[in-house]
């Protein structure tokens, strides 16, 4: 509808342009805005979904208030597009996620209208809430205003109920955005969306007043005309109900909607009402992820990061064929329900990602044992505790950045215990373009340190296959598996599986000059660079799958240890604590004093990019890892 | 009033002993089990308040529920006394907390009783509705009924939200009585609290009624005799309002209450009926914390766990004097309130232990800049991160073994920003009574591996005083400052600060056969059994503090490696990825092959006793440390 009018979204720079704009241009810019997100994303994949859900919030909130004086804290960072948009960085929109370019989180480090991270979910509240509370003990920033965006997904984490707690308990004048859309990456099935969803259908005043008059006059106590009466007797039965009639307010937090969150000009409206109002307060917006884009407004979990596609037919371009390795994760998906099949004691879990991980192929054919419990990492964790405490034997499968949020968890509710659950640290180590929030860097040293805990990585997708089939069929205590994102190395990968013994790593090759002990697939281009250094350099060099950091395969280690003077160890994790250190643990343990090279994810945080091209700038990619060996 | 009745607490050893009786005769078996209670716990110290507050709640349990079979999952257990002496531990419950006797905590390898592990709070409802989700899917014990007992102080960490959260969305039968009396360690002040009080008070249906016959009264529609016609309306309005007007309504749980929790006959009652019915359900039960012995009753937070005491006269029986050495907690109370004084930025975070952690002393003289945040650790730390990205200097206290839950907020919050946030991990090492769930034995291994860290450990409570000085000195990032619980080791404590160099270890005692390099108080005990070793063996060893474990001193290190072969690393920590790991790196890394020997705690968890007897048994008292400097 306003195909007539010259473009206005070239001539925003930044929120102040907008400013100057009416409200009534501003439905233009948001459709300008979502035509702009869809245009970039078809040929550079990215995260379409959540980000055209909140194209009128970001609008509207940008237009409202002064940013970045002002602080918009993004929950989950993906929604924030169309922020990145309108703050400076259209042009460069293009290079988002990819290496050296914009990053698909907002990031302090990138501007200055980038509050807060917001890789991992939920955090919006709390940290919207240390700068609200800041603001007003400082001197001169006391009327900074400070808004969380959140998602009713992230509203499930702990985390987002622990801030909505404090909220109340001391000044502040946070402004809680609650953008709710019924859907995380896979549909929402949790109490609070319910609770939600009671909210925004029930419309309770009304109904009371509605019953209330047909229920009177039924009696006869009321004819037509006292109407109006009983308005005035609801209102005054309103305010008795509203602290306990909506969680909010009886939490100590002013509530207001639920509102229309593609209405622009309605949001504007109601934030210049409300954004002087004191203490803290919440706005209930609906709004549908994929809002404007009808593939993705139908399918919002395939276009929640739908890749590539074809932006006038809707058609996702994908690339794979049969041919090439499978995920990892569907490895992990397929031969769950093939274990699942046997026996009946395996149970699946996942923390609102069972597409991501694909725990869905278990789901579909055994939706009573596969539980989806929602952004709710340390849940999913004890959850899984009390299951194995009864006999269940849990997959319990959670990225491995994601399973920080869960340590506690591990420790006290399956570690003291031993109980038999079988953690799969999906996305460990390098994720690539998701970046250093996502990274499973330190799930190695963190495990690693915990008394009951069996800790293994498979060199392929056979291997994993094998870790589950272990896993579950001796069930006798803590057992965690790492695998990365992204494809295997075998294209026949259905192998037929094998047990494996606990504690036991193998010999790929056999070797004099120089063992290299490695940890996971990343042994696969640790194997390239040794044939390299064989052929080119005239070495001879041995080959370890060492594939258990806990326990170590001592005898292995042993023979190591009296057989070689130099060793080299790679793993995809932090160095500090991880696999090389147990190796290197080993040796001052049982008195042996080799040259110890230990290769792995450095001591910072390593930003996004595609996996190949952080590799290499860590220098344990196929090449890096030549280099070491025949530097070392 | 049964004073004249035979005493029934004698004759109860299992719970299907008090199933036996009337329900006439519970009144009596909760007074005696009341005074049991208060005679063991004056002598033996323990958590007196939370038990006395759950008496009649576990008496009605007991009788109404078959445990073992029906299992009951206590949230933070030291509320779980009086199930202890009910389930067969009676005649034991003089050892309770003491080594090798009772665990002052729910333990299933302790007893069949004792369903879960509950040392750290919150994990109640995901525990058991894991277990209640299992039973409905097994074979044989479909009929298994599974109870969490949760205090309104658990519920405000995030993972009992996440467990109420799902409670929902799978078939499950959990029954959750939640333990609500308005007070955890100190008074509880979140949003969630208030909540429920405005459920318990205002008893929205009954005032609605009355509110509307009032209304309609004085607009003369309706007379007296219309009063009875007013409760039906009422009732019709009731069912539209209930799914809102209850949180737990709202999210699929059915809610019953709030009840007298002190009333056992009405509780089981209550119970009887409910018991059989499907589904998710919440018992909301009021409670006083310390009820029926006075002096508890009245200061809630001191009767918490108050030591030994006059039970006659209600007086705590203190030990200590002016001129022992200060608790580590105090010393951290009272400098951070100096530094306080001078720099304005300083503000202060506690998740609930503001009496535990000595905050209370801050907090006393500036409350507007304290922060009680709940039993909420995850919240703590992001929390902080908010107020240090708004330009404050938090000092957060965590416990150790706690600070586990808020991992991810460590590394996701403040990390990768390297915002200046001080973690005071209080309660480092060895805890003592509490146990396995509380000692502080992982930090250095999982702070370790994080970038940006700065983490540090002071050798007495001079040092603990220069390490907060130059944190908030510089307060350049992430600086993480552990200590133990209880005294430390200088009478004169209140030295002048000095500032540290950060990454700088030091010598106190020069020597030339060995190194012992300590991290933490426990050099204290090392430089003890080196004076030892040294006069009873002639032996020259030198005795280097490290001081920081990140970054290491390496100029020292150097100096270190190239004047010893030998060298000890001793640690209050687990060894695995711990400070002797570090410096096993670092001597990897440098081309160094001394022997080394690291001392520390043991791959296994360690359970409950006094520090010093726990200590001797694994080895790191005066007396192991001497052991291992000699047969090193």
């Amino acid at each position: 509808m306003y195909n007539n009018n010259e473009p206005l979204l070239p001539n925003i720079n930044f929120p102040s342009d907008l400013r100057k704009l009416s409200v009534d241009q501003l439905p233009q810019v948001c459709s300008e805005l979502r035509q702009f997100i869809i245009d970039e994303l078809s040929h550079n994949p990215g995260h379409l979904g959540a980000s055209l859900g909140t194209i009128e919030i970001t609008v509207a909130l940008h237009y409202v208030f002064s940013t970045p004086y002002d602080r918009i804290v993004w929950d989950v960072g993906h929604q924030a597009y169309g922020h990145k948009i309108l703050t400076g960085r259209r042009e460069r929109f293009c290079t988002n996620r990819k290496y050296k370019g914009l990053s698909g989180y907002p990031n302090p480090e990138e501007s200055e209208y980038d509050s807060f991270i917001s890789g991992h979910a939920s955090n919006s509240i709390s940290v919207g809430l240390g700068m609200s509370v800041a603001s007003l003990l400082s001197e001169n920033d006391k009327d900074r205003q400070v808004i969380a965006v959140i998602g009713d997904g992230a509203l499930s984490g702990g985390l987002a109920f622990e801030g909505l707690n404090n909220a109340s308990t001391n000044p502040n004048n946070l402004l809680i955005i609650l953008n709710d859309n019924h859907i995380a990456i896979d549909p929402i099935k949790g109490g609070m969306s319910q609770y939600l969803l009671s909210i925004t259908t029930s419309k309770t005043y009304n109904r009371i007043r509605y019953e209330l008059y047909r229920s009177l006059r039924k009696m006869g106590l009321i004819n037509e005309q006292g109407k109006a009466k009983i308005q005035r007797i609801t209102n005054s039965i309103k305010a008795t109900l509203a602290r306990q009639n909506n969680v909010f307010e009886g939490m100590n937090i002013r509530y207001f909607g639920p509102i229309d969150g593609h209405d622009v000009k309605d949001m504007v409206r109601i934030l210049k009402d409300i954004k002087d109002f004191k203490g803290p307060k919440v706005v209930h917006c609906i709004t549908k992820k994929g809002k404007g884009y009808k593939p993705a407004e139908e399918f919002a979990t395939v276009w929640h990061a739908p890749g590539m596609f074809d932006k006038a037919t809707g058609k996702r371009i994908i690339k794979r064929d049969g041919k090439n390795p499978p995920l990892f994760q569907d490895v992990f998906g397929h031969t769950l329900l093939e274990l699942a099949r046997e026996n009946d004691k395996i149970v699946g879990i996942t923390p609102a990602m069972p597409s991501g991980c694909s725990l869905n192929i278990m789901m579909q054919e055994m939706p009573d044992r596969c539980f989806d419990v929602g952004i709710a990492e340390g849940h999913a964790v004890t959850f899984s505790a009390g299951l194995a405490k009864e006999g269940k034997i849990p997959f319990c499968n959670v990225y491995s950045s994601f399973m920080q949020r869960a340590y506690d968890n591990v420790i006290h509710d399956i570690a003291i215990l031993n109980l038999p659950v079988i953690l799969c640290l999906d996305r460990a180590g390098i994720v690539g373009a998701d970046g250093a929030t996502h990274h499973g860097a330190f799930d190695l040293a963190y495990l690693r340190c915990i008394p009951n805990m069996t800790l293994a990585s498979p060199f392929d997708e056979s291997e994993l296959r094998n870790l589950m089939y272990t896993a579950q069929k001796e069930a006798k205590g803590l057992f965690a598996i790492r695998y990365p994102r992204g494809s295997g190395y075998l294209v026949d990968w259905e192998t037929p599986m094998q047990e494996v013994e606990i504690g036991t790593g193998r010999c790929l090759k056999e070797g004099t000059n120089l063992a290299v002990l490695t940890l996971g697939p990343i042994g696969n281009a640790a194997a390239k660079a040794i044939a390299r250094a064989e052929m080119e350099r005239g070495k001879s060099i041995a080959h370890y799958d060492m594939r258990f950091v806990k326990p170590l395969d001592e005898k292995l280690l042993h023979h190591i240890a009296t057989s070689f003077q130099k060793i080299i160890t790679i793993e995809d994790g932090v160095i500090q604590g991880g696999f090389g250190s147990a190796v290197l643990e080993f040796m001052a343990d049982n008195g042996y004093t080799p040259s110890i090279k230990r290769i792995g994810l450095p001591d910072h945080f390593v930003e996004h990019g595609m996996p190949a091209e952080l590799y290499h700038e860590i220098g344990i990619d196929e090449e890096g890892i030549y280099k070491h060996i025949i530097e070392f």
